[in-house]
């Protein structure tokens, strides 16, 4: 508990001098800190069985401390109320997340841009690493588009046009796609300043629509209503294709959908499709959906946050056929690009679509200037592409695909086992690394081999799963992630909740799957059933 | 270069493993960091002299690589092309920048926070941390609005209420500020959805507003441009009140705006205090902008970005009379906190006033859950707010408080120095720790003393002082920024291009502050004048 630890007279600027005395503390504390890694890391539970509210008593006090604590005591602290109780994400056995464990060099990295401490809005403030973020897009939006060589000579570097935009995830993203479609559908024109400038009201009037929309998926992660929110569009103005039990969006509803909106005169700003998608990791036909886009006049925006880098791979790049022709496209660092948390990207087929959301400071921002704050949502903003630049480097092409052909073979070979099982229910075969299944205990199997379970079976046995999935989480040996899934083959009446396990761990092997397996077997077995 | 260095095969699922092989290989790595920093930290120039251009070369290769690298041959990458030729934010001669060098136990934590790699949208991606991230705020809302203990008990951890959000940086925090601006003013009523359902198009007309406008004074930081043009208000829905020769908004001049917005039947989302401008450092009337806000049942949101640390010090805190009457206030970590880039807060007075903004997705944040996800305008977030949790244990009140005073104390001084010198002239007195000056050639010291600079001389002074600005930064031996003023002493119609210095860095002596006035000196002696 904080309050137990003293506090030392202490010079605030001494903890910012680099003397010899200095360097011989940072050493200490380094030293400290690594040996907090190596116990973090090779803690085998992915989460210590801890009553969390009693936990928070340890965090209850509310007043900065008068005084100043010494580094080390600090790191005491941590030692004994964080650390432990931390969520072991690089487990093995650990297969809720969509963020991973992280290479050793890229913890290293972590230090080095905090050292270096960058400020990536602007150039002056960052350099060097302004230009292994422009080289990180330009490697991206290559890999996404393939465009000649030629455009990449000229606008890698170039201060007019960007081939992307650096932010701190996908949710900021995806906003920023639809903030340049609004832009790009509602913009000057004539006497009219455009929608940045005079608001959507007078843009709607002006432009003669009664709504504006965006059309995607029901798979759309929940980024996206909160970007349709944040534009002033209204969830309303969210349209949701219905999605197939693998959780594909239908094409043709998608044309009806278009069509219909065309009809009540709403003016069409997006059609987003999806590719990996946050539930069940599927893939949207983006091929078609483009297409559709197109024809509409609408911006085609992929949310391939998750399935981007699919595209490092000869064997799976052709799944996501079709991306080449979207406008805009998300890619996560933090997913299957396994950067630290922190780095989204967002990338642009033409060079100048992001000049409808530029601004300007007389403080930064010049025209003309190499800065990347004209241009980005966010403003001062770490150095983290440098972990982009050094994760294509180091893992490269081939490296990125191996991984990633990996975790899709694990992923298979997951749900094979869970087909082979007779207490689980594959729910979905994975359409990429994400399985979805759910635990059936003996009394309902025949039903469910029969195809007869009622709805008030389904509605007890999303009960067992969600008792199942609690029990898992307090034990803290391995984990899965839980969700509800509306579009399984049982219909689109019943809600399904399923166990979703999410395999992109490097280090899982076959028997990390069966031990998650049987873990949740044994669970299931202590089980009262009914409760 | 990149392309010269050969790529080694190399297994990408052993980058991840900890063996004692990999252990050694981690331990390698870490050391050639640690060696980096320190060559880095100890480097004497603001900024290295080189062609950016030619720099630009180095990575212009567009292609991801097809093998991989060896980490301790990307470091040599590093070495050569990227350490080199970033900018020493941390030297005690940069006063360019609102971020400075950290200390050595901040850049530690960062390996700390990365090897961890907890989410902090979801409880159980990062348990203890989701703890330390509801205490930093909890402290920090105390800090500002003084609350009783017992509001601290009852919100500081519960699920239902928070007392402000963590984001990237003071932009989303201002974003997300007018986001529940507007959403409280346009919010569900009798059948109305409200504006975040319905949009913003029905939600004026429901209202009966013609516009919806946010108010605040010509110093605001250009987040709040982003921030109206996202929300769909329109960049004309900024409206900007003169501030004085001083940088502080004329409150006679909001009462007069307000007034006038209401007649035309505008809906004030927000009045907007700055405690801190970016440009001058100026602290506004809050106390007097919190009746007026109240007077117009508007939001009052205050961005203390740079100035919230001067409530730490009993001497300073008095300026910020008012700043508790705000419904919310944003604070920088990366500022004064002294905390790494990538951390932004948002600190509500009301523990509900998030919910007009909180989501849901059926694969997290379930209603009740802890999760941070639920309030936040990002998704997936690092867990940045560790660094915000030791900084507030480590240098504590008294040591944030010997900082700020420390910095405004040689603020002042530097103002002294340069009323002192016959070649500089202050152009305002520092408001806080940011000073504002440019030189004066010697053909134009008699005009300036006695009082008589044309327009046609400012601008050659103006010409005259950009050349000088980027003859320092081309020398690269120390650093200001610089700025164009449109409220001096000459009026609104004299654009005066302003040398900004910005006193932040702990280890900046005396000395330091003279030696980049001599340089300033050197310099504008070389240059021919007139050009």
């Amino acid at each position: 508990m904080l309050s137990t630890i003293g506090h030392a007279g202490l010079s605030p600027v001494s903890l910012f001098a680099s003397s010899e005395e200095t360097a011989a503390a940072d050493t200490r504390i380094e030293g400290v800190i690594s040996d907090l890694i190596e116990e973090f890391l090779q803690g085998k539970d992915v989460a210590a069985p801890i009553d969390l509210a009693m936990l928070a008593q340890r965090f209850a006090a509310a007043e900065v401390p008068a005084g100043s604590l010494r580094p080390e005591r600090y790191l005491e602290v941590l030692r004994h109320d964080v650390m432990p109780w931390s969520n072991q994400i690089a487990s093995p056995r650990c297969l809720a997340h969509m963020n991973q464990g992280l290479p050793g060099f890229m913890r290293a990295l972590a230090q080095l841009v905090a050292a270096m401490n960058q400020n990536l809005t602007k150039a002056d403030a960052s350099r060097a690493l302004t230009l292994c973020e422009r080289q990180g897009l330009a490697m991206m939006h290559r890999l996404v588009y393939g465009c000649p060589a030629a455009l990449y000579a000229r606008h890698a570097a170039d201060c007019e046009s960007t081939l992307g935009i650096v932010t701190s995830g996908g949710t900021l993203a995806n906003l920023t796609a639809l903030w340049c479609a609004r832009n790009a559908a509602l913009g000057p024109c004539r006497d009219f300043p455009g929608v940045e400038r005079a608001g959507l009201l007078d843009a709607l009037r002006y432009y003669g629509y009664r709504e504006a929309v965006v059309i995607g998926p029901e798979s759309m992660h929940y980024s996206f209503t909160k970007a349709v929110g944040l534009l002033g569009l209204g969830e309303r103005g969210l349209v949701r294709v219905a999605i197939d039990d693998r959780g594909r969006m239908d094409v043709r509803a998608l044309r009806a959908t278009v069509a219909a909106c065309q009809a009540r005169g709403a003016c069409i700003l997006a059609v987003v499709g999806v590719a990996g998608s946050t539930d069940a990791g599927a893939i949207d036909p983006l091929a078609e959906q483009a297409e559709v886009a197109r024809a509409a006049k609408a911006h085609f925006h992929v949310d391939a946050a998750w399935g981007g880098p699919l595209l490092f791979s000869e064997k799976h790049r052709g799944r996501l056929a079709g991306i080449e022709r979207a406008d805009s496209v998300t890619i996560d660092g933090h997913k299957q690009l396994y950067l630290p948390l922190g780095i989204g990207l967002l990338l642009l087929r033409d060079p100048h679509a992001a000049r409808v959301i530029e601004k300007q400071a007389h403080y930064l921002s010049r025209p003309g200037s190499a800065d990347l704050g004209r241009r980005s949502l966010e403003g001062s903003r770490p150095g983290n592409a440098l972990f982009l630049h050094a994760g294509l480097h180091i893992f490269g092409r081939q490296g990125y695909a191996a991984l990633v052909e990996e975790s899709i073979r694990k992923a298979a070979l997951l749900a094979d086992r869970i087909r082979d099982l007779a207490d689980f229910e594959l729910l979905a075969d994975p359409d990429s690394n994400i399985a979805l299944y759910r635990y059936v205990p003996e009394a309902w199997r025949d039903q469910l081999l029969g195809g007869d379970l009622s709805a008030v079976d389904h509605e007890a046995l999303n009960r067992f799963n969600e008792r199942l999935h609690k029990a898992q989480r307090r034990a803290g040996r391995t984990y899965v992630a839980r969700t509800t899934l509306f579009h399984t083959r049982y219909g689109r009446d019943v809600p399904v909740v399923a166990l979703r396990a999410v395999i992109a761990n490097p280090l899982t092997t076959e028997r990390d799957l069966d031990a998650v397996l049987q873990d949740q077997q044994t669970l299931a077995h202590g089980l009262a059933f009914p409760a």
